[in-house]
């Protein structure tokens, strides 16, 4: 109990009194700091509210303030802030940095692993995707919109996503539901896991995604091509050919990290195949490899495996392709076989490619299209396409302008574009657009500039 | 009656007035005519002597008059021979090469495809090699031990095989009983086909290797990785697909013909991977296309199939081998693919490579090797390792020497030959060497000399 006065004594007599920011706190940030800190640290029940994104901030407020977002400590407190009011504390907090507050997490090694592939990797046999893929790689948040998790006390996540999973979809105020999708598929170990694993990092750690230990008890048999899944990626073995999986694995998530020479825009191959190429109808990599080599209009031949990955750095990637034998190349197609362990070859396996949209009721129109960018899609890639980075790490990837894909991608061709749209976005929200939506919207974005097709400007070929 | 009458005395009136030829006909020769023509040229049940190698007419005649061949009217005509008279016999017939017999042949499409399967591919699933293996391209027989059957009739053709087959292996004048396992896998259907495929052919006519016309009744289905069967050539698929896997098995059959730049020596894809990559249990293509990418021991990392391909011909080839995206390439790359489908990815099937055999109960031994390979080996791969040709194309692969593979082969090593060896040699009669006679013949096979292992000595690594 002194504990506490004396916790609540210095947090009061901190108030308002920091110095090292321009920021001058407004009268009413007083109130905030009751709760959540001086420095808007947080702690226990109450979030950190520092250094989130600015238009988070203020979009909460607003939230609260009209109900919109039921709570019954911040609706008293937040009816009566102006529109000002909310500007100048959504302000004041984003640009505050305190240290984080020191917690010891009660974590075991299985639960620690588990947080660490949900953040890193996430869930996609349970429609959940990594965290860091939204909330940026060190889980800074990734502005405007998506807030931070860094920092967060493990009680306020677990509240926050048992709230989550209780509204059912309710919550009207979380963009486009994705959190509501994401959280159905987390079981209440998982929320254990995750929350501890996250309130287990220090400032400015970056969750690393890590092998994980080869537990041998994965059997790898045959598998029928009409319910296809790929091994976990526990059932990596040890040794020379694992490594090389793992490593094939790594360039295929961050491929402008690991394979940079061949990458000229800001794009990575699980850009346009989701969970590093594993999942069906996100054009996966072990149907890719159980039908390779084949014939292709585009070029009007036969090609082997490696000459389709190179068209995906040359017109996807606008980059210059690996040669077939380079070890990018070697670790990429070792990772897709791995990923067919048990497919049979030659048979199209039930979620190959992406799945063919009917053609729409009306034709596309560019000018719904815009609209429904706006509302679905402009808060991750932005408003102009440009796609959203966070920390020097692009979070989302442009779809048009000079860092996107080029105008020989397949993803140019207006069909492919709506096919994959329509499985795979918005993403962890799959499913939000009916058919003519997705129509509206692809013709829309393959409506923009991009750079040139390398065949028609003599781009390069292949890498050497 | 008239004809017959006629017949023969035309044949009597032409007999040893043979001018053409700088053999003079021996007296004994008139005896022959009587019944294989003037010039030996055969017909109906009689066959065609003319052209056939010199050692295996020899070896016929003191077969018969040894009675080891039982034969009601040859050995009366034999038993007074003495070796100088066969000798002089078989020199004389050897070298006449009169005209074809005309012969109308009766055969429906199908049959004439089946025929046509059986001489240039075999069918291997039930044993049956194909018949232009070992006697030669245009079947005119390889020297010095295996006949001609060119221009054989098809009633002496259709009375042997099925003679073959009666005696079940008990005619022990058959070199290796070859025949006499190949004959078992011949149905009467087949036996109709083949002798009138054969008699079909005109003189000097190449059975030609015809891609099977696409029946589109193959259904490919998901197999089972431990009893594996690849499609037929019949289900190969029309359009481009289709072409380049036909392509590849091309290359694969007469690698020397249809991909000179790359190879080195005498051998094919054919020579170490039986029934154009077919065959279980002789390194089937089927199981590599599904192990590669993976990691070898050979050169310390992780090959692809296009970089395990390359190995064949730098090695085995003793060759320059094909970059990963060359024509030739892309054509095998294909095949094998085809080949495996069905198949799942990643899970060793039964049959792949060669099975290991156990070791030996004694040390290999390099003398009784040597016996060995004389009696079982050379006839085909001949006395000093260096294969056989006929007509200007290889028909056995040189098992050592400037021709053969080099030092650097997967073939090279001992226990790879010996399990070669005792999976797949003699050809068409495998089984027939206890293990021990393996190891030794192995042994003795790789004792010898051959070209060096290019890596020691600074051989060319890639064709561009």
């Amino acid at each position: 109990m002194l504990r506490t006065v004396l916790f609540f004594g210095l947090m009061l007599a901190s108030v308002v009194s920091s110095t090292s920011h321009a920021t001058p706190a407004p009268a009413s940030a007083q109130a905030c700091a009751a709760c959540h800190g001086a420095q808007g640290q947080g702690g226990g029940i109450f979030p950190r509210i520092a250094g989130q994104p600015v238009e988070f901030l203020q979009n909460e407020l607003r939230f609260f303030r009209s109900g919109a977002r039921p709570n019954p400590m911040m609706q008293p407190v937040t009816k009566n802030l102006s529109d000002a009011d909310i500007a100048a504390l959504a302000g004041y907090f984003s640009t505050l940095h305190p240290p984080f507050t020191p917690a010891h997490v009660d974590l075991s090694a299985v639960e620690r692993e588990r947080g660490q592939e949900l953040v890193t990797a996430g869930d996609w046999q349970h429609q959940v995707p990594a965290c860091t893929s939204c909330h940026g790689p060190d889980l800074g948040g990734t502005a405007p919109l998506i807030p931070a998790l860094a920092g967060q006390s493990r009680q306020y996540m677990s509240i926050g996503l048992r709230n989550m999973q209780s509204l059912h979809g309710q919550a009207r105020y979380f963009p486009l539901q994705i959190m509501s999708h994401v959280v159905a598929g987390l079981s209440d170990t998982d929320i254990t896991a995750v929350t501890g694993y996250i309130a287990s990092l220090q400032k400015n750690e970056k969750p690393t995604v890590m092998r994980p230990a080869h537990d041998g008890a994965y059997k790898f048999t045959a598998q029928s091509p009409n319910n296809f899944t790929p091994p976990p990626e526990s059932a990596i073995p040890t040794g020379p050919d694992g490594d090389e999986i793992w490593r094939g694995r790594m360039i295929f998530e961050n491929t402008r990290q690991y394979a940079a020479q061949y990458v000229g825009d800001k794009l990575n191959c699980s850009s346009c195949h989701l969970d590093n190429g594993r999942r069906a109808d996100s054009a996966p990599m072990w149907a890719a490899y159980v039908a390779y080599p084949k014939y292709r209009s585009k070029n009007h031949r036969v090609n082997t495996l490696e000459e389709r990955i190179q068209d995906c750095f040359r017109f996807s990637m606008n980059g210059k392709p690996p040669s077939a034998d380079s070890p990018v190349m070697v670790a990429l197609v070792e990772y897709f076989r791995w990923l067919a362990t048990g497919l049979p070859v030659g048979i199209t396996p039930k979620g190959a490619g992406y799945p063919p949209l009917p053609a729409p009721p009306q034709p596309p129109d560019l000018q719904r299209g815009s609209a429904i960018y706006a509302a679905n899609c402009a808060m991750c890639h932005g408003s102009n396409g440009e796609g959203r980075g966070a920390r020097g790490t692009q979070v989302f990837p442009p779809l048009w302008g000079p860092e996107s894909f080029n105008r020989g991608a397949g993803m140019q061709r207006l069909s492919t574009a709506a096919a994959f749209i329509k499985a795979n976005m918005p993403y962890g929200a799959a499913g939000l657009l009916s058919d003519q939506q997705v129509w509206d919207v692809a013709a829309f974005v393959v409506s923009h500039p991009r750079p040139p097709d390398p065949r028609l400007h003599g781009g390069p070929t292949t890498a050497h």
